[in-house]
């Protein structure tokens, strides 16, 4: 017996399967999957694991009408190919059809944009009383992992989704792991739970009013089917806990769970990857702080649930020791920590990706900027070379954080300028300082590094036309310069590295010039350009500032939108010579 | 016998004393509280509350070497009086001393300013780990409310806390109060711990980890010295549960806990409040939304903890019934939950203090702005004649909300413009509208509402010079304008009203002036000035940007911060002259 893929078009080719049906359904999915992600590369782990969970939802919920939502939504790869987009699963020409999270853009079985953590229990909040508003009767499902759930906004909606006192399904897929292991209690308890195959006097979801049902056997699908039969329709808030294997199926995933989180393509006998890696600013950041840490036990590197993006797989890890603090997937615990660990005489360096840093705005500002404390922010994947789905893009991080008073936000430009601002932030005391990895392709220094990394440097000393150009876009300057230099013009380029507060010294150099440039990777509004702008346009400076345009992007190609926005050095040169 | 309060300098002072004298104190420092309350106003039920709980703490544990952290520390009045700052507190004339929170500007008793909520287990678990990594042995406390305890970074700190596996107090000071109710299910559990006198065999403190001691009788000194006694010096996680009465000792107090939660000057007998109130915006807010959830059953008016704020006293949530949502304090889990109340087709507004918008940062991008959900949200409190303790300001708003794409910040300048753009908001269900209530005293329109919102209004049509000032800055450019006018010089004058986006029609308008001014009610970096700057400082349009600097200040005079600015009407009048 065989299932032809290409006939699973909606959840309804499946209602009408039995039980060996199902499971053979889920062989192949399972089967397709790895295929796909082992030429592909995708979150691997993540969606190997709630193949059988999400065959069950779609066998008995009655989606789109019922409502799903997947916290981070990286694990709806099997929810896409039950919901007619099958065939980007298994037409290798068509892998690119879909993106790595639900998108309504693609299908009314998405329902929102998502790829935070811990979002879906608010989400599903929202709709059920939106359900309850307008006399509905649909099932409204959360699906959130073990990780997402110590989030503070998965806890907050926790505690208030009970209150509806309506229809309320909340599954908790516990694969007893973030991206590498979880911390805190939470874990210890529901590692209680599973032991005592849920029944454990204490429970943390009936002490917050929810039924509560156990599935030990999370990767089968006749106890999913039987616990999701019996919550649907229910007229109060319960939580199905499913027990489900991360990398389910795949060996080399079940095996090694932190490192088939997320991966690029690999073979998918020996786990290897396809590609090849050259240097990185994650090894840069890492081996600093490993130095660091090493000559001084008062430093620690923190980070809320992504060691691997900062650099610190599992051998760092081991290595840095107690120096390294993960606290989960709790990011404005782990800013504020860091700011009380200032405050304690230790030196925190928190590694954060840009987009996840938005999480903790107020924690940044009301912790440790009115507090003034030194402690060190260390921004990954910011600009436009970052992460590109629309749900993770990292060219907000400028407007957001050098408008805080107090705080500095540094941009280094390349590896030796970035690990030499590591090591002034570190041993400084008396500033809370943001350090902006470098974008784009690895760089090493072209010129010695100037320390005085609070003043902008003037790269090439020019006259009559200035391009001020931060992080990875001092690079284009320098590009453009030599168009310029070439028509007989001469430039003055500058790299700002000061985000935070304009160096008015270098600006007034400026006021005879005929034409200033500011070109940042992020977007133009809020950024360090304008603050030059309104500078020199007291002046009557003719300025023009030029970054991306405020507007959500997904999966753009990087030169495309430089183009895009005139921020190719060929642009610079044209716009400048015309 | 009698306790002379000018005594009390330090904890030392208490240290000696019997319970008997403890209580005869506890009776005297609440006597003079209730004095300087009901003539200075300032946090009323909070800090009767804890009157008793504080002397236990200073008379059990060695403060500042044992470290207290006091979340919000709105409660922290007696703690102040018991450190040094008695004299704020029973000599008239040094009322003003003292801020209303924990400022380390003041005391080393006082460990970090704090205003906002829910980050003292956060901020106790970095001073903890710090004095684990240099080999401290001093206690470290954490003090919070149960309103409190629902905010997302607590529940995140409560998580993670106890993995320290070291020295750890977290007190749960429970007057079953928010400012208004408590909402959640955790207050159904705190219930059912307080009905068990701790015993109830559920217990989400235990199942995290926690030991757990429970005191019901929360004001009786013999308890609490008891309690704390038992727990100082332990080697891991425990938690005090208290059970207080919240304004205890003044019965109008203890009768309207809400309305008594913050007050300005009253009669301590009658609580009749000592000022007077005319028309303010709250009420044109809520009597705007109570017509139009009256007239549609699907608009819906959200708040997370602070209905009193934004006009929703008793009566009105009444009134308002199921269409009124108090999430309690948990601001992500409200604006994520307005973005799914808007996909699912009804309209909410949420209503939100300008300082707390801070803390959902990441759920306005992720959730609304990414999803384009027509959710609105009204700002309270916004710009410079908001609240002005440093730790509540409101004047990051702007460059905070304004460069978020797809969503559309709206600045209004009295209230009809104000009414109208509510009505506007709600009916529209393109995208999501951010409204900044007017700041500064309350106006009625000089002139007929203009609701092409999205674009510039031009208030006054002159020539040469333009001042382009939003909400309440308005006012000061008419101002400014008439000065002009006697001079010979005729202004035009603009409202912008649309924040995020230039209204680029308008400014081409002024490529001919000699000067154009902006003008806003926050801090000029990354504000609405800066956007307009760049667009005209391309053309070489002279562009003065006027806000406030980007700094942190603590309970400023407004006059005086306008003139620090450059932003008085004389001054702007005079800086054109010239």
């Amino acid at each position: 017996m065989n299932i032809d893929l290409n006939t699973i078009q909606s959840p309804a080719d499946i209602k009408g399967m039995d039980i060996t049906q199902l499971e053979l359904l889920s062989e192949e999915l399972r089967s397709a999957l790895i295929k796909k992600l082992s030429a592909h590369g995708g979150h691997v782990g993540p969606n190997l694991g709630v193949v059988e969970a999400t065959v069950a939802l779609h066998y008995v919920f009655d989606a789109p009408k019922d409502e799903i939502v997947f916290d981070v939504s990286h694990q709806s790869y099997v929810h896409k190919m039950l919901t007619g987009r099958i065939g980007a699963f298994i037409d290798p020409a068509r892998y690119d059809e879909v993106t790595g999270y639900t998108s309504p853009d693609e299908s009314p079985y998405d329902l929102f944009e998502i790829g935070h953590t811990s979002t879906s229990i608010a989400l599903a909040t929202g709709l059920a009383k939106a359900r309850d508003i307008k006399g509905g009767r649909q099932n409204v499902i959360a699906f959130i992992g073990d990780a997402s759930l110590g989030g503070g906004m998965a806890l907050e909606a926790l505690n208030y989704a009970p209150t509806l006192g309506s229809n309320f399904i909340l599954v908790v897929n516990d694969n007893q792991m973030s991206i590498a292991e979880n911390h805190g209690e939470l874990y210890a308890h529901l590692n209680e739970l599973r032991d005592s195959d849920g029944q454990a006097p204490n429970n943390i979801f009936k002490a917050l009013g929810y039924e509560y049902l156990y599935v030990a056997e999370g990767n089968d699908l006749r106890h999913l089917i039987k616990a999701f039969k019996e919550v649907k329709d229910k007229d109060h808030a319960v939580v199905v806990h499913i027990n489900t294997m991360k990398g389910k199926g795949l060996p080399v995933a079940e095996a090694n769970k932190e490192k088939f989180h997320y991966a690029g393509p690999f073979d998918a006998a020996t786990g290897e990857p396809a590609g090849q890696f050259g240097e990185d600013y994650d090894s840069v950041f890492a081996n600093t702080m490993l130095t660091l840490m090493r000559d001084d036990k008062d430093i620690v590197t923190l980070t809320a649930g992504t060691p691997g993006a900062i650099g610190f797989g599992k051998g760092r890890r081991e290595a840095a020791g107690k120096q390294f603090i993960d606290v989960g997937i709790a990011e404005q615990d782990c800013v504020t920590m860091a700011a009380a660990l200032a405050k304690g005489g230790v030196r925190p360096v928190m590694g954060v990706v840009a987009t996840f840093l938005q999480r903790a705005y107020d924690q940044l500002s009301h912790d440790v900027a009115i507090n003034n404390l030194p402690a060190v922010f260390v921004v990954f994947y910011p600009g436009l070379f970052g992460m590109n789905d629309v749900t993770h893009l990292g060219f907000f991080d400028i407007a957001m954080v050098s408008n805080i008073p107090n705080i500095t936000m540094l941009s280094a430009t390349n590896a030796e300028e970035y690990k030499a601002m590591i090591v002034m932030a570190v041993r400084q005391t008396v500033r809370p300082i943001v350090i902006r990895t470098p974008g784009g392709e690895f760089r090493h220094a072209d010129r010695p590094v100037d320390t005085d990394f609070f003043r902008y440097e003037i790269v090439e000393e020019g006259k009559d036309v200035a391009i001020i150009a931060e992080g990875s876009m001092l690079a284009i300057a320098q590009e453009a310069s030599k168009i310029l230099k070439e028509k007989g013009l001469t430039p003055t380029v500058i790299n700002p590295r000061n985000l935070s507060q304009i160096d008015k010294e270098c600006l007034d150099r400026l006021e005879g010039y005929k034409r200033v440039i500011t070109l940042e990777d992020g977007i133009a509004d809020g950024g360090f350009g304008q603050k030059v702008a309104s500078y020199l346009a007291q002046k009557g400076v003719k300025v023009n500032v030029l970054g991306l345009k405020k507007e959500f992007l997904d999966r753009y190609d990087a030169t495309e939108l430089l183009k895009a926005n005139g921020m190719t050095a060929e642009q610079i040169a044209q716009s400048i010579l015309e």
